[in-house]
């Protein structure tokens, strides 16, 4: 019988960013994201978790090779957003309040074009140790 | 399209408990249990992950704003929870071993009716780093 | 209602391998699995976290006691690969390249058989911190 | 030259305990000790950190064989006070209050009796990943 | 005879920061701290760590109460810095390179006026799990 | 007044190792070295930790930059450990039972030669997190 597998590679960057919609006063963005959006901005230690899922290849054992998952991941997510600022230094976050939630989600479409068909399982983002979100396959 | 996504905030509290029912007598407590009957107690670092599944909202970028789950989580469960004794300083827990599958269901129903209905997925609960359990959402 | 929850158990062991198919040269093998298939074989520290799903007995509140998952999972896993190689000490892995996928695999079908019907619902193996797959129950 | 290093063993214990003076009013130990003095008690997950130093043996390469350390840690602490009440279960800290301080002195007297001589450096007692406590040798 | 130990608390705080000198051209700041100059900044989860050595007072077991310690590593250090960016909206800070060896010092210094004399003895402070600083009480 | 601190940079590598004296029996080895000594061997995920002491740059607020201490490391040490046998793929590890301790000091003199004077503080290194060895500066 066929055997299948989940598998997961971490990796992990450094970025800056705020919470806050430019066209509201600071006043409003401070009611709706508090601290986090304190005009000078903060940052974190970002962790990402791409998951997989899929049939083992009968010869390698391998469903993926990791190795190449984080290749792309580097190439499509980690190069661009490293010790940069989420607000502003990344086109493709353009337009967005960099929450965890908008990161995994725009962190899966950058994947989804680079990883063969149907493989990409989970996107999960850590901001901190205690907070972070994911997108998920559909059902 | 609408974006998705679950997200996840973890909080920690430390109790003590101990393993047991009263009807039964201590060896039937120690076969069944084993140290974890021990009558004085012991008690343990507990960590609770509570994970939300909902659609973003588009102005905030939030399924859910953590702080307010943060709240949620203390006001519901870690100020009745921290620093207690399982066994015999909650009310909502009593009659109950306090197990960790049963802290889990027991937390699951003291978040869902201060939840927004639908967006609980996951009451995750931490006994050490080797032990933990879950209750989820019904499929 | 009935309650029912997830349970997990996490154990460790260190063991070494090498990613190889023994009909390829040398360069085939580099080519294929890079460093992993270094001739003289490497290791690793790794983490098997056991789930298990159903319903929580009413009198003890239990899934399963996890004491008797550990005492399972060295007896048909740990017990056989701690401080041995995986590619030659390990008769019911012979055969097999052993990636972390294969393992999940692998350790699947030693524990279903000892483990009362229809509990197991995942096995996770943890390669590094940043590598880990996982075998799940058929949806 | 001769080579000399630290080296350390990690090992892990749960165990329930409440900080109070049997003297004094639950108001007296509730403003000194805070909700540690909670009557019920509570526990942690705590973790022992030995660290020795000397030189390494010519032929073994070792220290010290931190499987033997591992045994003489279980026998001297862990089975002591492993799912014990810290304030009435171990008849060698009856008397104290136990805080992570005190059972680090406890505990390296415990171990220093069987250790060779001048060989033990530090004994580190976490009570959580936040609080934690050393004995250290005289320098 | 007089116990002593040393005694620590761990907490965290987010902040933005940048690198650079700001008489230096961007092309020269980045010879010299490369894309941590980048000029929007970055961030990080930060977390400190602090550690006092002296003798046990003998009727609460207590070197220090770390409650207390917490209260005034917010007040002095986590109430400025968190959320913040650590090279404009800290007076404290103003005119240094916010690197980790700087903030362990500028650390250090915040707290040994409201710290009794002598207990003092490290600051750490991780700015990511893989870099970290402390200042150390002189030998 | 002079600024001065300490700083640690964290690198990993998996490597296979086994402790042996070729000089004697596998019972002999057996009994001195229990499953360490199994004859395929086994392998781990090994952490270094390398700490350096001294007095802060004025200008650029480092005691030394991470980054190159980080191609230090890379160069003397994980470029040739990484993905290795520790008995038999490392010349300068030859003729050594490759403990831990040995390695911190095998560590230790690969990098004292290429670090500036007197700045090495530190070589910590983990075999698991249960273990781990350090080789310090001389008092």
């Amino acid at each position: 019988m066929e055997q299948r597998a989940f598998v997961t590679r971490r990796e992990t960057f450094n970025a800056g960013h705020r919470l806050f919609r430019p066209e509201w006063s600071e006043e409003e963005n401070y009611r709706v994201f508090g601290k986090c959006s304190n005009p000078s901005g903060h940052g974190h230690n970002y962790a990402i978790e791409v998951t997989f899922e899929g049939p083992l290849d009968p010869i390698t054992g391998y469903v993926l090779d990791l190795r190449a998952v984080s290749d792309v991941v580097h190439k499509r997510i980690i190069d661009e957003v490293d010790h940069r600022n989420l607000n502003c230094d990344v086109e493709w976050l353009a337009g967005q309040v960099p929450t965890t939630e908008a990161l995994a989600n725009a962190f899966w479409e950058r994947l989804e074009t680079d990883i063969p068909q149907n493989l990409l399982f989970c996107v999960r983002v850590y901001e901190t140790e205690k907070n972070w979100a994911e997108r998920r396959r559909n059902p």
